[in-house]
């Protein structure tokens, strides 16, 4: 494996053992919160995940290899996830999360991707010309956001309950 | 226990584990990573929670109930881990937080907390005046602060990497 993919590899299989452990079997007060209106729960996270596993990271993957900069990608739907995933329950949301990232997980260690393709071309319909291997890396800073978004909507619940420590807390900043 | 425990000790006792998953076994290229000078690396991390565990949280807790607002609290040394945690692998930390945590869990379980002495009183040698209900809702927003932190600091590796996605990730902004 390159360098590139096997260090992305690292942070991508590791996101739904990591969401697991923080929100299987937490109370619907910690999963049921969200920032206001048009804002994700820590549910909607797992659904927005979800339905870029089906939808964009391999396909758009595979758009740059089959056809390159003369397909635009299919834009992505931030809310598409609401009509299959919206009133899921957290632990079938969790577990099929997991599955769909191993078989996408296993197809892009199959692909066997080397420098010349990763330097490869595709066009965002919003974005413009992007690369395969920014690709695979927003893929990882995307998990990495929505980590970190669960856990912000999760202790936004406390901005008040904390007090006068609320100035020394980042995440409620 | 009362609602403000259980709902504090549902998210801490989620945390070793999710910090477990995120980062056993990954790579030194993103638990070494850092934002700067004077920065956290996940390493850090690790010993500024087990840091707490030893100092901060029950020992707080301890002297609110045994002196109320006549003992400020012992100043708490963000970096105060360095001295012993500084240098120890990665699993050792993962290991020594969770054991921390379970025992401060279960005494703070055992001490049955109830309304009476939630709202009781401490001085915060900066803050001044707060309650032990605001000091365990601030051992929980300490928590995902820093399960955030985590997860920014691995993906600022990649803010030129991602190229024009940038502008979308607000883990990067």
């Amino acid at each position: 494996m390159s360098l590139v993919v096997s260090e992305a590899v690292q942070v991508l299989s590791r996101t739904p053992a990591t969401l697991r452990a923080l929100l299987t079997g937490l109370g619907e007060e910690w999963v049921e919160t969200d920032e206001g209106p048009e804002t994700f729960t820590p549910r909607d996270v797992l659904g927005h995940l979800i339905y870029g596993e089906e939808t964009d990271w391999i396909p758009r993957l595979r758009i740059i290899l089959e056809s390159g900069e003369k397909r635009p990608f299919t834009p992505f739907d931030r809310f598409g996830f609401r009509a299959q995933y919206g009133r899921a329950p957290v632990d079938e949301l969790l577990r099929r999360f997991a599955e769909l990232r191993e078989a996408n997980l296993r197809d892009l260690i199959a692909l066997d991707l080397q420098p010349p393709q990763l330097a490869l071309r595709g066009t965002h319909p919003e974005l413009g010309m992007v690369t395969l291997s920014q690709l695979l890396a927003t893929w990882v800073a995307h998990d990495l956001t929505h980590v970190a978004q669960v856990v912000r909507v999760m202790a936004k619940r406390y901005e008040d309950t904390v007090g006068p420590w609320r100035a020394y807390l980042r995440i409620l900043q």
